[in-house]
């Protein structure tokens, strides 16, 4: 099933999107949700971030051919290392990304893990019980910032810089699905997300075990290589296989 | 006025604090708030943490003498150096601060401030306009993921490693308060606010204009030179001068 949240009438409404067609969704989003009346079709619909999670727990270094494309000396990390995203930072599918001052601000494809139920200190093999489904991010990165704070907060937590969406899917296997980043339309990133160091359900294992993970929060799965700049009038699209397409436009800001 | 949160027929309510007596707070958190009739004397009450933020910022290294206590090598910063904290390592005052294994968890005494309303690229002179009081804070650290980590979300980020309270005082200026930390009534930390590299407005008007602060967010300070380890069976205090102390028992967790 492939849930969003769209406007209807001014106000948020979850929906259903089947064959390009958002239906109200009827029910709990984190329990059963039924298919109610058509709205209209999801294409014509603004819309928003799929969730509204209480926090964003993102993921470093997960692909080993993009831990060393910026810095030849970074190690493989032997454990996830994870950083968190400001709920204050997303976007919804079609928003634009606003660039604040800076030479390098960066797309990252990432598939994104959606928490369905509260999740504390649960192991690896249960871990994907508690996913309500997955959906597609951008990890906009401000590269000056990242190397000058050494915490990634900043860099990555201007307004705008958490693209989310267009949609969850709830019935996906994430161990090896086609992920994509295009700029303009060419292709800049292009991976499996079998070439993770850690899968989705370690990473919820291990996140887990540090702090507890409420339904709604959303787990960013880290980028492969690939990664580049964004200029104002840049579109920017990540794809993950069986999800669907994030697309945002790029303008400066102010 | 001392604002605070807590438990009542078990359910949370917001009270006003006068004279050590819990008053039902009648009104808006971040409008107005009358007395209301008397509930019971605050220390006999359980104690939660006084807002639900949407986020917790919290600043790095902004005691010079902090800076270099633990690595000599260590630059003092030219601009704050932001990370977060997940909302789910909230405590109360009285509640126990549980360490996973590890052999150097310190607790780090801290000024904080409570957003009031919306605060976007705010200017220093208009910041404190913007927020609602101040509370103490501990930002409890687990200094071995700290240091394989690079990041500090890990580290900083288990459950119960924010405690935050006991009140929120709204009539503060926060420019020179004494700042203490007591473990087991031995005086750890002991400075003053007046010795932040960068003070309550200018940290406001710095993260406002990265991300939208909300009403309920907290901004961390940072924390004096004293740090040091906490074990189980200890108890760690954190006193902010004209605002209250926040206690919390220290236990292993499991």
């Amino acid at each position: 099933m492939k849930i969003a949240r769209v406007l209807v009438d001014g106000e948020p409404a979850l929906v259903i999107v089947e064959d390009g067609i958002a239906y109200r969704a009827e029910g709990e989003l984190f329990g059963r949700l039924r298919r109610g009346p058509e709205i209209a079709a999801f294409d014509q619909l603004t819309v928003l971030p799929p969730v509204e999670p209480s926090k964003i727990v993102a993921v470093g270094l997960n692909y080993a051919a993009h831990v060393t494309e910026n810095d030849p000396t970074r190690q493989i990390p032997d454990e996830p290392v994870i950083f968190m995203k400001p709920p204050s930072a997303l976007l919804g599918h079609g928003g634009r990304i606003l660039l604040p001052s800076g030479n390098r601000i960066d797309y990252e494809a990432e598939l994104c893990i959606v928490i369905g139920r509260e999740a504390y200190r649960v192991p690896e093999q249960a871990a994907l019980d508690y996913v309500l489904g997955y959906t597609c991010g951008n990890d906009v990165s401000h590269r000056e910032y990242q190397r000058k704070d050494g915490q990634w907060v900043r860099a990555k937590g201007f307004d705008t810089f958490c693209p989310l969406g267009p949609v969850i899917e709830t019935e996906l296997d994430p161990s090896d699905l086609a992920i994509q980043s295009r700029l303009n339309g060419e292709v800049r990133q292009s991976s499996r997300t079998s070439n993770m160091l850690f899968g989705p359900a370690f990473l919820v294992s291990f996140i887990s075990n540090v702090m507890t993970l409420k339904p709604g929060d959303v787990i960013m799965t880290g980028t492969p290589e690939g990664v580049g700049p964004m200029r104002p009038g840049d579109v920017i699209e990540v794809e993950v296989e069986g999800i669907g397409v994030l697309r945002n436009p790029v303008a400066a800001r102010e």
